[in-house]
């Protein structure tokens, strides 16, 4: 249960139901998820996430799936339920195979164990490693 | 300072040796990095993870070049100094730009940003996110 | 579900009861929450938890309102469902308005963002940033 | 040392120079600090994040010194030690005492503690904690 | 509600139900754990998971309990609710007392709190702590 | 490089002086880590740590052995540089072998591995291992 009521689009004020309005507009939606309903009691951090999240996520030099793979990853290092639940469903929205999803939470999870590894020996890094400045 | 000695190939035992010469001839490098050479303080870890590594970067429904994202995405997120370097430094040779680095990183963080606002809020899951099982 | 039974105070030992009983005094509560009825199943930790936090969280060069809310945004990045519940009303009930639980956990999601990119890009710290010693 | 170049001044293209006029105008300052050097590898991280930052950390309901320290609390859970050393500086820049940094590390730590408790016995929610919605 | 379907014994593959016959011989049980039949939805991570578990848990120079005690104090530290719940469970299985595991949360918290502020304050690495190379 | 003074023996206040003395003689040191000359710019925080420590790494249902190399596991995972060099120093000091501490790293590893993979699909507890309340 979240901490804080779930605000739906007949109750929003007009700056939140702007927000709302462009979220269905570019993703497609009939109505928004409950990340944003819950964002909206501080309209202000709804406004800057959800322009954030639109920028970042864009087509670019990493494809939107890409990204949500990456984001998916992390979710599940930060043990986010909600964030796991949603960028899944929509990775697969956006082609993920079974056999995707399977490979990205292997390497996620095995990075969480080598970073594990990496640190508890405190491994120096290597000279070659370091980028000329 | 690593918390234990590295240990170089002329004074490995010959399992340690074996595991570097699978690295070094499967990576085309001349020696094996300072992560393995910790690593090789105790074998069964050594020789285990690297052939877990060897298994999940290989290419199959991700790419290596996307793995290696994913696996510097999880390291940024977990602070872990040596394999942010390793990751970034891997990536690059596996054909990153910049620009790829750039998004990389920003979706890494911005999942790390709402991460902690899903959680904050304690956002419940929306049925639609939800598989039938 | 607990990996524990919680204790009510009724079937609680006299040293769990005597901290029960500092609990509520200390926090004007009719009976204590589900926190130190796990707690309680080992004493040691019950009375050395209390006695800490109860220092901790006094008044002092940081009212109470500024430490509940720290303890939050902390709650928040470790996904610790129980704490964001316990202490999202515990600043309410030391008058938190909803403004400030928003521009909180705006700030905590924000200081994971940027942690993720200062850790991401190895940034290194400034001279400026240094005490003399 | 950084995984990228750190881009001063004289050597950043318009766009990058309008943040950082930006960033030195609005925090007072001569030149800009590391992380925003770093940022400068890619562009549009740079503009969004200290778009964000700014508007994050401005006075409201919250004032700018709590949002340091805020700040510092999740910067020191996480590990980030470019983090911790620049919200420390910048706390202290807003005339917290060592009292206050004192305290707000021992409830962050106070924190981390307490939340590994309540999730290592899974200690369930409080009804009363519920919020009505 | 797992995020992909938990694959039963007669509907699993050859190569998966191999893996469950080896980890209910081993085990002695009756049928696999939950997590089991999640992984088994990418067969590959089944198998790699299974076997590495098999052989990093198995008796050596730390006996089993301890190694289900360390597994319980990470988890309790990642917030990973299944991974509590199941290393409390097998923890107790293996003659877990009470009182260990109320040690063992004590310490591993504790741990978190001191983890914060040796970050928090970046205190430098004694010089005789370190080993000679 | 501390983000405080780390504060020497000749240099303490009465009150300091009276925690490293006791520091000094519980654990036969003839001077106190640096992790302690940090703590002291905050003496309450100084006195509660040591206070709180030498309660929870006391000899018990779990020894003191087990207990530093718990620590050592949390610290890996939690990224604590100076954590994991003090807690491998300590663990030695009490007899630890090179073959325990490379078990108990794979261990905490293979944890956090686990941890992002029971996260990551949302596995459900199972029945069984909830305990009756």
């Amino acid at each position: 249960m979240a901490t804080v009521p779930l605000i739906e689009y007949e109750d929003a004020p007009a700056d939140v139901r702007a927000v709302y309005d462009d979220i269905m507009r570019s993703r497609d939606l009939k109505r928004v998820n409950n990340f944003w309903k819950a964002l909206a009691n501080h309209p202000p951090t709804l406004k800057r996430t959800w322009e954030s999240l639109k920028e970042v996520m864009a087509d670019g030099a990493l494809d939107p799936l890409v990204k949500e793979l990456v984001y998916l990853a992390v979710s599940a290092s930060n043990a986010c339920e909600y964030c796991i639940h949603s960028h899944t469903a929509a990775a697969r929205k956006l082609g993920a195979s079974e056999a995707m999803i399977g490979e990205l939470l292997a390497v996620a999870a095995m990075a969480n164990e080598t970073n594990a590894l990496a640190n508890g020996y405190q491994v120096p890094v290597d000279e070659g490693f370091k980028v000329a400045q």
